[in-house]
């Protein structure tokens, strides 16, 4: 195995000869990890967090899946690599258009630096739409679960995948989608095709499950079992997630809502305003494209101050910047965010109307994210850290600095 | 037992005819509770998160132990209750004071109003500067572990107390100040003398010690132990935190400060700041007076929001308010805040000025709380929940919840 270090986006990587797996556990909020330990249904990420470490990481803002895959692929913050969000106001083409393509990254990868150092890299991701910005200007492999038998040797570096990975092209809708991922990177280790390996799981699960439902503490003792023969492989395993998520319901358990361009309209009239829900995907099962982060364009430029002082007063709102203030605080691109930025509290999702949300698509109970409340996310690792990396870890860790701590933070 | 309900600060409670036992372990961030229970040291607590319930509930700003200790015991935020630290400037008196007294609490509590329908009521503290407090205007025993010795009849409602609890009063900077107070507590199950308690721990080997350390993880499976033994005793039991806690170091692990009184001074010249730091109290040893969290005073009102704007640019700071948005966002007593809040980073303290504080006073490294992210704190119950109180612990249940949660939520 080729074990030449690397440099991007200004951080040096030196990986060892062995097999390297850094996994994205999509909306695992700590306590999916708290229950399902207890329970005794984690013994594999159990050993970790003993012989190996456990701890929190604060994630990049919003805390949405393609925000923090990009932070985590490139290490570095949204503000550098670009991608802020699925869905974004193009102001130049005043148009509102899709952030899945890579063409809006603004970074290198370590993934394709890893490829051009030598490394046998994979990719796999659950679900397609992740896969052009993960595989970005890299040689390897590159599949999705949702996919995974439409991959084609000269377009995704890899054939067959059903019959290598043993499984058969899973539903995106379902806890095989993650799990099949993880199944690929087994069998690509196996197989020798892989030993710098990017698995990102998805988030159907957690969304419709809370941490204590069957469902879930299944779907984690199954994740545990293949994580286990990661690391009876040989691997440096190092997981964490892009985002936590919060059951986001009144009392009564219905969804807790705040349509912010109604709101804005009723209060101030016609401003021009847009709000843009950056969660918005083609996957609306999950989530009804309702998230704790929206940003808000309006016309009447004159009114920002105005109009951002009258929404944090609003109950459930708990922030609002406005664009040099979201630039530094949250660590935004200038260039792609509105006029305002605004997230919610813990248990509150922000809409732009009734009428753009289609509530009854949802599986189940509304679970989402998106806000400062899923900022923090678990960090698991095989191996132990080296005494820089333990003072490193217990300060203000991100997510997006997994590998650097699986691969140059852990005694292997 | 007498089992009749009260009422207090607009709740009811309706407790079960069993002793009722709601502890907050004090500094209690969740990984204390992750790591001890990865290492199989915590089964008590694990068989509650299984037969009971184990999740994360936000506790009240600013994160420090008075604030959240004068919420649980109301079940009121401090723009309630009006405890918003330890320590404040008191702008009629021009003077700073100590904020130790309940002639500050403007809420009664819930001890006070168990032990007026009945109830057998015990409060026992770790610090003698909680009692006073935690007393307030309560029918019973209430007694600190700092000064057990001392108890008498006729001001704490009991007296003998070492020989009660079969332990010799405890050195405050110590594990045991913690552990007697979980031992006085089934000590007085045990012996009749009450049947509703609050047990208040304290955190100074939490201040001391990381999640890991050998030391944290005999500590917490020796409070799991007596928690127990709690259980044992046919106890309900609820268990939360008033603050989590973070290692505020840079990269060589020396304490990471921001002297903010200082960093006014030089950047806008006298304009009479006064920087309050609320964290400030007669044990020195655990933070020196260093905390994510501060007030500022000045005489040139007409700067604050100036001042405000340079404050939210400066790197470690995440969070200014003014008065009135303090008061909304942070749920602060008008009163007795200062014309600006601030909140600092996860690795990030702040205080007055380098001469303010006595860096060398600190036990090990500097570990602290105050601010955003020492909010999030775990709550374990005993029993499972009612499905109304389970949708509850879903959506943005509350640290000062812990009582409402572990009479009203669970299924004796």
């Amino acid at each position: 195995m080729n074990t030449k270090s690397f440099e991007v986006n200004g951080r040096h990587y030196d990986p060892p000869a062995k097999p390297i797996v850094v996994i994205c556990m999509d909306g695992s909020a700590d306590e999916y990890l708290d229950i399902t330990m207890a329970h005794g249904r984690l013994p594999n990420i159990q050993k970790m967090s003993v012989s190996g470490y456990r701890g929190m990481v604060r994630g990049a803002l919003p805390s949405f899946t393609n925000v923090n895959n990009s932070s985590i692929v490139t290490g570095v913050s949204p503000k550098v690599h670009g991608i802020c969000g699925n869905y974004l106001y193009d102001t130049q083409l005043k148009q509102e258009v899709m952030m899945n393509s890579a063409s809006y990254l603004r970074s290198g990868t370590i993934l394709a630096a890893a490829a051009d150092a030598g490394r046998k890299v994979a990719v796999v991701t659950a679900k397609e739409k992740l896969r052009d910005i993960l595989s970005y200007k890299m040689k390897g492999i590159a599949i999705s679960a949702e996919k995974a038998n439409l991959a084609q040797l000269e377009t995704h570096g890899i054939e067959n995948v059903e019959a290598i990975v043993g499984t058969a092209t899973p539903a995106i809708y379902s806890a095989d989608a993650s799990l099949f991922v993880l199944k690929a990177g087994v069998a690509f280790i196996k197989a020798g095709l892989a030993d710098f390996l990017y698995l990102s799981l998805t988030d159907y699960m957690q969304h419709t499950y809370a941490p204590e439902a069957p469902e879930s503490l299944a779907f984690y003792e199954a994740q545990d079992k293949l994580i286990g023969e990661l690391m009876e492989l040989g691997a440096v395993v190092g997981a964490t997630a892009d985002h936590g998520m919060n059951a986001k319901v009144k009392a009564d358990g219905s969804p807790q809502v705040l349509f912010v361009e109604e709101m804005l309209e009723q209060q101030f009239g016609d401003l021009g305003f847009r709000v843009i829900c950056p969660i918005t995907d083609p996957y609306v099962k999950h989530h009804g494209a309702l998230g704790s982060y929206v940003v808000v364009h309006l016309d009447a430029t004159e009114k920002v101050e105005e109009v951002k002082n009258w929404l944090m007063q609003q109950q459930g709102i708990t922030e609002v910047y406005d664009r040099t203030m979201a630039v530094h605080v949250l660590e935004q691109p200038e260039d792609r965010i509105g006029d305002l930025v605004v997230l919610s509290a813990r248990d509150v999702v922000l809409g732009r109307r009734a009428s753009y949300h289609d509530l009854a698509a949802l599986d189940g109970t509304l679970r989402s994210h998106g806000g400062r409340y899923e900022e923090m996310v678990p960090m698991v690792l095989s191996h132990p850290l080296k005494p820089a990396y333990r003072i490193k870890a217990g300060g203000d860790p991100r997510n997006f600095d997994i590998f650097d701590f699986t691969i140059n933070g852990t005694i292997v």
